[in-house]
């Protein structure tokens, strides 16, 4: 299309990429913990696990070398947005970090969402979206030509969460049927803690949900769980748990829930591990938290081996750069 | 200069690179459009041209490993900053974003950009910059020796969006020559306009300036038009242009830009892409737009292949790679 | 642990790394020029200089290949935070930025320090703290299992700032022992002077303070200087030191120091270096500041040669650089 008689830069012929590999997630979005079905989770736990050895071993690799990850992230999220550029720079990606500041710039001009969408594809090749809208992830893969993974899309889905919660329960005991899994603390609110048992309900486990009354699960979620089989029972109080428990799923009970500051006061201490009560739980068992903490788990059981959330945001990581791989055909 | 015997930690024997290439570019500023000349902009499109090929085939390449790019932006612009730190990646570079709060740190100390730009460029092989007033990126250019590219200053220049346009226009038609181009909107305040205007006065077309009364094109730009001896021709409505076009460039008409909001009511139908407009133009003809659009394209018109403006986003990543590879005398 | 046959994504048999080196900084963190003796000194000052050689030839290298460095800032400092990014992307790591809005994330949900710290150790090979408060850099080193480079805590430390003086002084002089250093300016409350001062209580300098009455050294670093048996002297005009010195070390007088702007008034261009005082100073010395400077070095000085504050920001990459190298056990 020139008539300029210029060198090439680049000799194509030497510069081949391997091909993408189908494995079920090439190509797709992540959008909710519903696409994933036991298959899936082995395959996605199975490549998180080598993604561990990599690290360990390593640091990094060049699966993703040529790829362009932007993490859009119309809500700040430090956790999140740091743990997938860490997963992006450990298979050899590169970020565009959107994480601040998007409200000032186009999105103030009054640009959709579909818009910036549409636009910051053009450079990427998997776009990682954090919003505050539920359902505006579906949105963005409704108008993404690549793979849109959903880093949390408010009230709605945080799916990379569930499936790091699932794979540290499976890496920690081994295994996921046959467990004894507590959720504790607030559980009507408590996103994480309702895609997990929504997870959960593919595998058989006893389920224990122990909250205040007013931050019972949800209904719709409890009929779930009832519907699937599963061995299920409610309590208000940890200490009814704590001894049979594999895993307890810590979330925080925030005191601005209640209506009646005294009856949180009253029963607040029923939802915080302290190394009083894990010298009643099982020798084998962890102790799981989404972070950030509050006061729930008290400071002093970080040393106790089952003290496994650090972990957990390890293993959020190693999810993440399975679940790039796996879109980008990589793995 | 030390008496320590220490082994040494490079081999710089073994450690080469190839020499810098002059291409009229190599170590130069871009910071107007009225640098590029039709030879400069073959030679700009060509390699830009090789740039899609690229990134189509393998994401990227290792033609900027060891160079760091600064974008230094003193006001946000999501879409600007993506744009150059994607170029960066997929020629193998990285990037210092220095994308927001600047205002916080030092400059909120009093340092100058003089200053700044001198500190920068010790870190870095180029900055980018984005500036609220006019004429800073040739003060930056004037303290600097590193190139400097300029993003944006104020009501400036913003060169690589010329650049981008152009190129657009050129890879979508397959000339420049000989084509009926339209610009729609607000021709006075339209920066966007005044650069792509300025470099199509090098090329044999057709001009059609398409806006309300109070945002027609400023009388100096009009007249560089006029010297260069093109056809040209000013409207008030789309309608007028619509069937002869081969490109239509949109632009957003702000209401806030009308004292008698009246009068904005009654004209802004006049400048506003829908699909019914759209059946009266060329099969073969293309609408860009810089974005980001509020309106004036109606989102039904996205999927028709016409709608060139979103590949127009994706061109500016080219431009840019050739851009930054040409300064670095890579390319 | 997994039943499904996966093919393996990695062969770990062809991916090793080198060993780490044992050398003395290998896993430890960077808290204090306390820690520094002149046999460290030499040490990093060595590895800068080939970091030095390394970026002029080639730009960058792959010693830190793999590595993730994670740049967490509670509060911003452009200067500082790019670079250390710089430093890692010419070692070829990673770099994590959380270098913004860090309070407006998990911090502002309560969490500590401690949490936040062993959170970006999960995905992190070094952390680079930069926080307001005095001891947190301790803190934070207390909690991480991986190294932490202190990059200033409050009106705590700020080594790599000190090193980096201690370097440009030596490059550009040649030698340290046996110099004639004036420190000038807010020697009360600058804390490069307070660092730079008891890094050269190890060598052989005579050292000049010269500043305000108000703003004079402290009394413990006058007498750190005075137990070390170094020549010393103090006084109030810059012009007294101007003819013998081989380093002026300059920092800002703040107005808002000096409750009697009157008295501001009167001594304020005792600190203030002019081509005219330039005149009667030595034709081989240094002048440097730690930048961003207002006024108190004229800018027609800029092209002295022996002005040396830009060429003192490079150096501070070149010192983070061989830091980094260094506790990553890669040097």
């Amino acid at each position: 299309m020139t008539e300029l008689t210029l060198k090439p830069l680049f000799n194509f012929d030497e510069m081949t990429l391997p091909p993408r590999v189908g494995n079920g997630f090439t190509g797709k979005d992540i959008l909710s913990v519903d696409q994933f079905d036991r298959e899936k989770l082995k395959y996605i736990f199975a490549r998180a696990h080598e993604m561990r050895e990599l690290v360990q071993r390593v640091g990094s690799c060049e699966l993703l070398r040529g790829n362009v990850v932007t993490c859009l992230f119309y809500e700040p999220s430090t956790r999140t947005s740091s743990s997938f550029i860490a997963a992006t720079d450990r298979l050899g990606g590169r970020v565009i970090p959107i994480t601040q500041g998007v409200q000032f710039s186009s999105v103030s001009k009054g640009e959709t969402l579909a818009d910036t969408i549409r636009t910051v594809e053009q450079y990427s090749d998997v776009i990682v979206l954090r919003h505050p809208e539920v359902g505006s992830a579906q949105v963005a893969a409704d108008y993404s030509d690549i793979p849109v993974i959903n880093a949390g899309d408010g009230a709605g889905e945080h799916p990379t969460q569930a499936l790091l919660d699932l794979f540290t329960i499976r890496e920690e005991m081994g295994r996921i049927d046959g467990l004894k899994i507590a959720m504790v603390g607030d559980l009507r609110y408590g996103r994480t803690v309702h895609s997990l048992t929504r997870l959960l309900t593919q595998y058989d486990v006893s389920l224990r949900f122990v909250s205040p009354e007013i931050l019972r699960l949800p209904l719709n979620i409890m009929n779930t769980v009832i519907d699937a089989g599963l061995d299920v029972r409610e309590t208000h109080d940890v200490a009814d748990v704590i001894e049979n428990a594999d895993v307890l799923y810590v979330t925080r009970v925030q005191k601005e829930r209640f209506v009646d500051l005294a009856q949180y006061e009253e029963v607040k201490n029923h939802y915080v591990i302290t190394p009083e009560l894990m010298q009643r739980a099982k020798e084998k068992m962890v102790v799981m938290h989404p972070l950030p903490r509050v006061g729930e788990i008290h400071y002093t059981l970080d040393d106790d081996p089952r003290a496994a959330y650090f972990r957990q945001v390890k293993n959020g990581m190693f999810i993440r750069m399975a679940l790039l791989a796996a879109v980008l055909g990589k793995a």
